[in-house]
């Protein structure tokens, strides 16, 4: 397989927490990374359209918006809302200029999984046409099993597969991320079928520390842990996805350093490892 | 469904840790617990014979000694001593009069989930003629996927059931946790199949704690958290189980209790939600 380049990183904002949007784009330009992936909170303050434009100026592509999502809700005025809300941050993504919106599900822990599911099927259903016009894609995201409780009840790329074959839309994939599937011992089988679908919209990348020491913030840099970034790149690309690998870290360890240290080993860590 | 009696109730002696053996048996038999699953830590200064022998004066049933595995390693002296380490577990649970030992089957963050697989099966091959000559059944525990980098590569029921297949020995089955597999969409039908091959065998609960602090010590009690206890044990009896549902708690939480308290909030738990 070839190495690759920085042409092909995308940084999440997340990732470099402290900075906010004008410095991030700045040190992610100045370091030759060429997609960004903008959180909600990045463009408090600015506004979705000149959020879009200074990131446009930097010269910057912006990859997807994150993120919408959290269907499910045992109330159907908790799933109306949730409605309302996906449809505004795809209005939102639409000003931005962000060609895809990526969806962290939800679950609700007082229903079934396979109820969270059916009002996830429900929620896109009804945000899916919106979308269309906008000409925002949505990027299903499988999350871990460890948040199947109140994050997804969609915690395989199969099950994200279903539901996205169930739509057939060229505005409805998924995005594939390693923190989230990389212990499935079908993932090879599923990516290749994810591609086979061109439902193959995004790949996230960060490690898996072997002792993690919390369930949300302490995902590592790519190489700190043991997932097989280069195996797992294989087969996205044989699948047919050549797009940005996106850098996707929540941690407070690299959070609490100068993050023009941990940009320098982000980018370092990229060309070496993903 | 029909109500559950503590006569189908096991303890893991793991669960009131504080408990040296000799009180933990004679607090169990008390509250009208039938069964205890012992753990290694258990039996130390005593040994497998005596403590056998202060189950049984107890009145209790020994349902499984726990646990064995922890097969792959990336050297072969590694290995090597993983295989002489679950043969000593075996000769200990026959003097225990264990029926059954519960495998933990390991993983090695350095090398892929599929050698760590095959290791967990050229182990299990080395001593299961061990197992059938002493008379104490393996059954292998399906470890949830966040445990997938140094506990077990194997994480699914659908994983378990393959390898338990793949020897069809009587002396190997599987141990279906609760804790470990709520959360798979396959759940019913993976209980099933693995009914209908005979390698159901055994049932252990506990709950899923919605915000879980911890990787390893804050399991909940049956109903502190989102898993449907009653719908699984249908699953479970419906594939042709009807033996001991085992109470696997670990929690710095519920340790830090008297555990005389604990202990009741366990059985006022069990026939209630179970």
């Amino acid at each position: 397989m070839e190495n690759i380049t920085l042409d092909r990183c995308c940084i999440h904002t997340i990732t470099t927490k402290p900075w906010a949007l004008p410095e991030a784009v700045e040190k992610y330009a100045a370091a030759g990374i060429k997609g960004v992936s903008v959180w909600t909170n990045a463009i408090e303050g600015l506004g979705p359209k000149r959020a879009g434009e200074l990131i446009r100026e930097a010269g910057l592509e912006i990859v997807s918006y994150v993120r919408g999502g959290f269907f499910p809700h045992s109330s159907s005025a908790g799933r109306a809302q949730a409605i309302e809300q996906n449809k505004k941050l795809l209005e939102e993504a639409a000003a931005l200029s962000a060609p895809m919106i990526v969806l962290v599900c939800g679950a609700s822990p007082d229903q079934s999984m396979q109820q969270s599911r059916e009002q996830i099927r429900e929620g896109i259903e009804a945000i899916l046409p919106l979308a269309e016009k906008l000409n925002v894609k949505l990027a299903i995201e499988p999350l871990h099993p460890m948040y199947a409780a109140d994050r997804s009840a969609i915690n395989t790329l199969a099950q994200a597969n279903d539901m996205a074959e169930h739509f057939r839309s060229t505005y409805l994939g998924v995005a594939v991320d390693v923190y989230h599937l990389w212990w499935d011992g079908d993932l090879e089988k599923e990516i290749a079928r994810c591609g086979a679908n061109r439902n193959l919209f995004a790949y996230h990348v960060c490690d898996w520390k072997v002792k993690t020491l919390d369930f949300l913030n302490d995902r590592g840099l790519m190489g700190e842990g043991c997932i097989d970034l280069k195996k797992i790149r294989g087969w996205v690309e044989a699948a047919g996805f050549n797009g940005f690998c996106e850098v996707e870290i929540f941690s407070d360890i690299h959070w609490a350093k100068d993050q023009n240290i941990f940009l320098k080993e982000v980018t370092d860590a990229f060309v070496k490892t993903v």
